[in-house]
């Protein structure tokens, strides 16, 4: 039997679970493993503060020194989220040679390279499968199981809010103020929901996939990011008319030495495996050149599942001789071979509400014609005082050739209503 | 830079594509991990026979010594297949200190306590993602992710010969047999077919999965046993009229301390992931009390996914201090705190042929509600030559219950033509 202490930073919703997975499980755990664990201390913000879980006061404290400096505590499990100060606190408690366990995705996104480096140098590990898709074994498959693959593509559903909001528009035919507002109702969005619907929780999640998949650092500020904001029921109507599902993606492609990452609510066919993730479930999506094509999906959220994979880290931090960091090398740093490029290919949905007056239809078709836009499908929609919908499907294009056909588009006969990518 | 040297025990198709994998990858092997993996000896049973792979003549030996006594070979990769004589070169490898990777889940099933015991002992390591799901990462999933979960539930299809099978009965409306004859002349089943459509090979891996999720050793006769080869595709056309589609399952529960672990076609509610899970895809579907619903599917067999995991499997052997055996105390041996039933509860698809006769259908609603088996629906159909087609779905009922149900039926006036398990 080994003893294992722990110290947490912060005790909300994921720390109350994790305290609960630790207690409730707290047999099998060292039946299984050998190990007991033993929380020792948890920094919260007020230590009068009622709570869903039960803790001895004892346990709680203010004051961040006694678990950082605290020479009982091996292991630091940090659930405070955003930039700072957790990533101070973390890096205190990697340079105590305290072993890290984070959920943390900003401080991850933000400062990945300074939290390897302080384990690597301090001997001690740094574990983050919670910081993406909740209990799916995102980080173990990117980082540990799809080694001998180089990946092209990783195609994710990692925002459960924005999903759920979009999978709820598509079923009632709702609008976006409307579900935002239910959703907030619900706890299922929060009273300011900018990081979950203007993608910036998602494009946090894409750097770190992006850096394990691709071997070099991609940070925040390299993605491509638009909201769901802007998203009209006619679309999802519209697109699911022509067999397209309306999801908030976070993608990241790349082609020989070309990198292409970038959130943003996209079509995919109905057919497509992510298509069918509804609701607050998460999936991973992943195509490596000896794997072939892969999916993983699960609750993506939560403070259980969560949980799940924070101790499932503590656990593996705890048996192994020797922590590794199997990816610093090739993913804490930037790689001056790989360009990103975000004049990415794909194809279109646009929907146009046009004058129905003879040649603008022909005036549109060629704007597109003279950009080599080339148009895989129109469908014309309910004419009502004297303006008709027209609907484009185009067929693979540059990004760039795509808005310079759009922006060449007679504003005076042609408004255009949305431009949504349509990926496969 | 870390020279690997390996040996190869079979050179088939999965060590066909692990040789490509190893040499196209290379370079990406040296750079992001510093290894440089070098093939130095491959058993085969006739080193002139002609292969889809170039490998140097010299690599080649029909002399099973020259790979498991090497002494410049510290890891083994096998591919031979089968239970013998694997077993035996896999314990011999382990006893001479070598670290083995293996892909084969028949050796895993049936002797997985001596390879084990065997690695433990000599303090080397055995990896075998491979054995399971091809590419998809099932073992690191159940044995290291979920770590922190009372896995209640796997349900899987990890027969890609059946799931291809039954996939294309349901889309052409052909025969079992027309559809198989067809799958063989492609290559996609065996010649003899009868480990996958007789469920063996299922069972293999379901002996593997079950053993990793409920912590205790589940051997092959264990395991309940049902092949597809008396399905007709009158039930799967039957079925998708009332939203259930026809999967070759491998399913392993617990409840308590009672464990079901059986393999069959099951009828899915359409909406079940698991029901789009098509042709050669695999797919395994866990519930666990923290993590909730995951599931994780892929390529399931072919060489380069398996290649895949066992490249895979080999990095991280090079690359650990010291291999773990995170599941051995409670895997490899039985745990006889849990029981064995052959009695689980579901519910069942009825499919029997009757005399149109007055009086008949309440005597078969008699039989069932006799064994206090309660019926959800019933349908009857086309009538020909004084017979009538009766397809009932019960509620949830016990196995033994049911199949007490079904013998009570006369057979002069009702014969069943097929009891098919209806899970969700």
């Amino acid at each position: 039997m080994k003893r294992i202490r722990v110290g947490f930073l912060g005790c909300g919703n994921v720390g109350g679970g994790v305290y609960r997975l630790l207690e409730g499980f707290r047999e099998e755990i060292l039946h299984r493993y050998g190990l007991q664990i033993d929380v020792e201390k948890i920094l919260v913000r007020n230590v009068t503060k009622p709570r869903s879980v039960e803790i001895p006061e004892c346990m709680l404290t203010e004051d961040p020194g006694e678990v950082l400096e605290n020479p009982d505590i091996a292991f630091v499990l940090e659930f405070m989220g955003g930039e700072e100060p957790a990533t101070a606190y973390m890096l205190r408690a990697l340079k105590a040679g305290k072993t890290v366990v984070t959920a943390n995705k900003v401080a991850l996104a933000m400062n990945w390279h300074l939290l390897q480096k302080a384990a690597m140098e301090h001997g001690c590990g740094l574990y983050y499968e919670a910081s993406v898709g909740g209990a799916i074994p995102v980080i173990s498959t990117l980082s540990t199981s799809l080694r001998a693959n180089r990946i092209e593509k990783v195609m994710a559903i990692i925002n459960g809010t924005t999903n759920y909001i979009l999978s709820r528009m598509a079923r009632e035919g709702q609008s976006y103020e409307t579900v935002l507002r239910d959703a907030q109702r619900l706890g299922l969005a929060e009273p300011d929901p900018a990081s979950d619907v203007d993608g910036i929780d998602a494009a946090c999640k894409l750097s770190i996939m992006a850096s394990l998949a691709f071997h070099c650092r991609v940070t925040y500020p390299q993605i491509y990011r638009e909201g769901i904001t802007e998203i009209s029921d006619v679309d999802i109507r519209m697109g699911r008319e022509m067999g397209l599902t309306l999801k908030p993606l976070a993608l990241a492609k790349r082609e020989g030495d070309t990198l292409e990452i970038r959130v943003h609510p996209a079509f995919l066919p109905a057919s497509h495996p992510l298509s069918s993730v509804d609701g607050s479930f998460n999936a991973v999506y992943i195509h490596g050149h000896a794997c072939g094509d892969m999916m993983l999906q699960g609750r993506g959220a939560g403070d259980m599942p969560t949980a799940s994979a924070v101790v499932g880290d503590l656990l593996q931090a705890a048996m192994v001789e020797k922590h590794m960091h199997p990816t610093f090398a090739n993913t804490a740093e930037p790689d001056s071979s790989l360009v990103f490029t975000d004049n990415w290919k794909t194809r279109y949905y646009i929907r146009l509400s046009a004058m129905d007056a003879v040649g603008v239809l022909a005036r549109v078709a060629d704007c597109f014609a003279e950009k080599n836009v080339s148009i895989a499908s129109m469908v014309q929609k309910d004419a009502a005082e004297g303006r008709v919908m027209l609907i484009l499907v185009t067929h693979e294009a540059p990004e760039h050739a795509l808005a310079s056909a759009v922006a060449a588009l007679d504003p005076r006969k042609v408004q255009v209503q949305s431009v949504i990518r349509v990926e496969s």
